[in-house]
This record gives C-alpha cells, sequence and structure tokens, in this order.
C-alpha cells in the first residue's frame, strides 16, 4: 500500500473561491457575520477529484492519499477571527465530504484558523472538531500566518495550547505556510522553502520536543533546505551548543519526500534516516507540468523513489509503515493496523 | 591551483567592532559625522589572518581565496548613508591592506553601502573607488539591505545603476545577505539560504539578463534550496512559462560549493553543470567545528570536492578555471591568464 502523506484539494468548483471573495469583500464592509457556505453538490465534489486527484493516483498507483485544502488559499494573513474560523469550516467540511464519497483513497487533514495576531483558541477547537468529530487524521499548522515572516518561532510558548492538544488528540502537524504576502519571496519558490528550513532552525536552536516528546512534526518539501545543507545543520548544532540532530530532533520531526527529481530524491535518502522519511508528492500542488526529459509529471515521487537503489523494506518504511506510525488515526480509515 | 571564490574577514581584531559600537552610538545621539576609523597595525592584521584564515588554506592546500568583509557585520539594515558608506570604507580599506600584505594569497571582494530605503548612488561609487583605485576583482551585493526581507525583487530597475557599474568594471556580484533582523529566521541557518533561493527565483521569474547579458552573479551556499530543489524549479519555470533554466539563467548565474557535507557536494556537482560551480569554503565563517564522524572541519569543502568521482578537467574547471573566467580582474593579481 502507497500512503501519500501530502495532498491538497486544489481542484475545488469556482464557487468555493466566490464565496471567499465574498467573505472579503463583507469583511472590509464593516463588522463581519457570518454566511452560508457555498453549496456544491456531491457531484460536482466527486467529479473535481475523479478527474484530478484520484486519476493521477491510478495512473502512479498510489493507493490512498492525506488530502488537505489548498494550502495557498489558508490565507491565515486576514485579521480576522471570525473570517478565519468560518473559512477553515468551510474547507475543513469539503474535506470530509471528499473522504466520504472516498473512503479507501482519501483520508482528512485539516486547516486551522489562524490569524497573523490572534490567540490559537479558535485553531484548538477546529482542531479537536476536525479529530474528534469528523474523525480527521491530522492539521496543517502555518508557522507564519502573517504571509510575511512577522512571527515568533516554533518554541515560543504561544504555539503550546495547539502542542497540548496535538499530544492529546494523538495527531501530527505538517508544518505548512499559505501565500507570500511579499513578492520578492515567491510563495512556491522561496516562502514554502524558507518556512521549511527556518523552523528546523527554530526546532534546533530550542528545545521543544523535551517539554513535548509526543509531539511529531511533519516537514514539508522535502525538508526545504534542510537535508541538502545537512552539515551545515550538525555544523551549527555544534556551534550553538546544541546536541547532534538526530539525537535531539528526529524522534519527532519527519520530512515528506516531495523533491522532484532523482538526484534531490537520492540525497534525501541517502541523509535522513528511513524512519523520517513520509512519501508524499504535494499533489495537485506547486508543479504540475511533465518533464521533457522523462515524460513524467515532475511531482510524480514514486517514480523517484522506485529509482533508488533501496531495499524493499526500506520502500515500505517510507512508502506506508511510516505514515501508520506518525499518523495513528490514519491506521482505521485505510483498514491497516500501524506497525 | 585553488581558488577558493567565498572568505570572509570574520576575525579583525576587537577594535573593528569597538568603532562600529561607537558609530551606532554616534548615529542614535543626532546628526552624524564621521570620525577616525580603528587603528590596527599591519602587525595586528597579520597576526589575525596568519593564525586563522591562511593557516587553514595551508592545512587544506588553498592557494588564493576571495576575501570580503564579514557578512554579517555589513548590517545594512541600519537607516544611516553617511554610517553605511564610513562602515563600508573602513572594512574594504581593512581588506585592501590585508591582500597587500598577503597578495599572492589574497584577493579582495568589497562590501556596499547600502540602506533599507537609500538609493544605490553610494553603492556604486564605493564599487568604483575599490575597483578602480584598490583593485578588488568583486562585490558583495545585499538583496534584502533590511534584514527582514522588506525589498524588492533584483530584477527591479531600482537596481540597474548597480548593475551598469558592474558590467563597465567586468567584476561580478556575490548575492550575499547580512544579519537577520527577524528571530523567527536565523541568520546562518535560515536567513541566508532564504536569500540564495528567493533571488534565484526572481531571476526565473524575470528577464534580467537580456537587459543586461554581461551581469554574472554568484549565488553563495550552495545556491540555498535551488539545487536540491532543481526539479521543482524547472516545473515552476514551466507552469510560470518562462524558458528552462539553462538556457534563461545559467550563463549569468553561478553557485559556490559552500555544502558542508560529501552528499550535499555530489548533488550539487550533478544537478548543476560544472561550468556554473566556484570553489569556495566561506571560512572562517558560518561552520567552525569539526565533523566527529571524519576528524575534519565541516567547512573543509576541498575534501568533498576531492570525494566526487569527475574527472581532473572538471576539478580544474571548478576550482580555478571558472573564478577566472567569472572574476576576469583576479587573473592579474595572482599572475595566471583567464581562460
Amino acid at each position: 500500500m502507497i500512503i501519500d502523506v501530502h495532498g491538497h484539494y486544489t481542484t475545488a468548483p469556482p464557487s468555493l473561491q466566490a464565496f471567499r471573495d465574498q467573505q472579503l469583500q463583507r469583511l472590509s464592509e464593516g463588522p463581519y457575520s457570518p454566511s452560508v457556505g457555498p453549496s456544491i453538490s456531491d457531484e460536482r465534489l466527486r467529479e473535481s477529484i475523479e478527474s484530478n486527484q484520484l486519476s493521477v493516483m491510478l495512473d502512479r498507483g498510489i493507493d490512498v492519499v492525506l488530502i488537505s485544502p489548498k494550502a495557498s488559499g489558508m490565507e491565515h494573513h486576514v485579521e480576522s477571527d471570525e473570517v478565519a474560523v468560518e473559512w477553515a469550516q468551510v474547507n475543513n467540511d469539503l474535506i470530509a465530504r471528499i473522504c466520504d464519497l472516498f473512503p479507501r483513497a482519501f483520508a482528512p487533514v485539516c486547516q486551522l484558523p489562524q490569524t497573523p495576531r490572534g490567540g490559537l483558541q479558535h485553531a484548538v477547537r477546529e482542531l479537536r472538531r476536525c479529530v474528534e468529530e469528523l474523525g480527521f487524521v491530522g492539521c496543517n499548522l502555518n508557522p507564519d500566518p502573517s504571509g510575511r515572516w512577522e512571527t515568533v518561532s516554533m518554541t515560543d510558548e504561544r504555539w503550546f495550547p495547539v502542542y497540548e492538544a496535538l499530544c492529546e488528540l494523538d495527531v501530527p502537524a505538517m508544518i505548512h505556510v499559505s501565500s507570500s504576502c511579499n513578492p520578492a519571496s515567491h510563495t512556491l519558490g522561496a516562502h514554502y522553502l524558507h518556512a521549511d528550513t527556518a523552523v528546523f532552525m527554530q526546532l534546533l536552536e530550542g528545545d521543544l520536543f523535551a517539554r513535548f516528546p509526543d509531539l511529531r512534526f511533519v516537514i514539508p518539501h522535502g525538508g526545504g533546505a534542510v537535508p541538502y545543507h545537512w552539515g551545515r545543520f550538525e555544523g551549527l548544532a555544534e556551534r550553538l551548543g546544541r546536541p547532534p540532530l538526530a539525537e535531539h530532533l528526529l524522534q519527532n520531526v519527519f520530512f515528506d519526500t516531495c523533491v522532484y527529481h532523482q538526484p534531490g530524491m537520492r540525497l534525501l535518502f541517502e541523509v535522513v534516516p528511513h524512519a523520517n522519511l513520509l512519501f508524499a508528492s504535494e499533489m495537485l500542488g506547486a508543479v504540475r507540468g511533465t518533464d521533457p526529459a522523462t515524460g513524467s509529471g515532475w511531482d510524480d515521487t514514486r517514480r523517484y523513489v522506485d529509482g533508488l537503489d533501496i531495499d524493499d523494506a526500506a520502500r515500505v518504511t517510507v512508502t506506508s509503515d511510516n505514515a501508520l506510525r506518525v499518523y495513528p488515526r490514519l491506521a482505521d480509515r485505510v483498514g491497516m493496523s500501524p506497525r
């Protein structure tokens, strides 16, 4: 069984974006009051998945995708708790419905209602609703709601209420920013990779997992720049008087495999212990075209994993066992026991 | 001959930092007036190099280092043209003296007087002084003087006066930020790598080299996250309707080899054409410790290059020929012709 832990619902019918546009319009007009969410029939929902994510999964032999709302659409930079809560609920409810329509193919991961300066009580409440009432298996946590990196380290205690809930519910968080609000830092080509790298460095500097030994973070996009600069981070850890990376962070931090060429994937598997790698392709995500050199999709990460000189046990570890271990609620959904 | 294009004078006597502290103190007290720079004797200067950079060079068999002022010390976020100009001159004059004291071992690269919101006329003037009067072979250009990424793309026309001077003088710019002003983005473990990556993406989005076909940028730290995510950037280029990377950028963009472990160096040489790689170690820089697994310095990049399965011609290309080609004024200083 091949489990992909990083998929997004980037193919919603236009009425979802129309609802978002209306939301922002109403917010600009004065005190905000919630409205009725977009009306999307089961048939439209089914179509939007069948011809996109599901079709790609069948092509590539991916059995299960952990699907969450479009990351760049979370837009946590909007300063309104009401808007953030409503937008997260609307998106998460769509994800729940998709997973009910395709219960064997998808497992749900939620967006949290965050804002740049607000507290995290709404995020905790939505996380509980999604996990306890709707059976979600994980969440996306945005380390920079501002979209311009006006934020605090993820080791800061302002994040602790979310961490307490994550530990209690036994679900991991994928550390995933939303759109960049800074045109000098491109959303897909700089901001995402910076977030992945910066959060790893925050964790290196701090000692978060001594306080939350059961907390689990998945860093997407192959860990940003981290695996490529593993020696740099080991050296920085030493220079800063921190423990070696494996001892300090690798009980709690995992990387996905969203690296879109063979040499990058080879490096990732060579540098990071296989126990810390979760198969993923971020589809339909940042990069949707076809590599002219191979005729396959850039984001067809299964091809790069298949192209590695590793044994079958390692492949099973990365493509399914680790996902079942890091996302323990996933086993019930896909009818398998965690190993 | 082994040429290292990325060295910093990070070992200055304490009087340099004392001068800087006084500068900022005087700035805080009202209208700024320049003062006398720090007094550092030739003997002190010589000592500060002999026991540090030069000793490391001898150990590792590096013949020439392109040395520039400490990057994190440039501190372009200070909003004062007078302070920026004075501080750049003081630092560049020290670099010039070091290169006069050790004319076979070092070639000078300058810091430019930039500020977050100021124009670039002072930077152009200092660049001309350094290259035309003092024989500098290159400069460091900070793509984010603010230190918190409040900046414009390097394809914006506000940068053009510098580019015109660089082309006229026939010197390249290393794209190098200074200290991070954002504690959530660590200077050495996130901010530097983000800058490298973000600028590459800015160049990918734009068409700067159509306007400046002779402009040459060196992106340090092994290109940030770019080589590891080469497929992502190729895919983004296609999605954004930009030409393939090699055609669009690789006549003008070069990466240094500051990657501190063998797998990272292997990836860099596998992904980026050798014509675009410049040997460097960034010493004494971000990472100064010793890898306990090998007993060698993390930043002993020569060891990783020597550990590659490449032929001698490729090694010569990366360790000397490319430097002489990208920095044409270097040949005169080290008594070699560019090839």
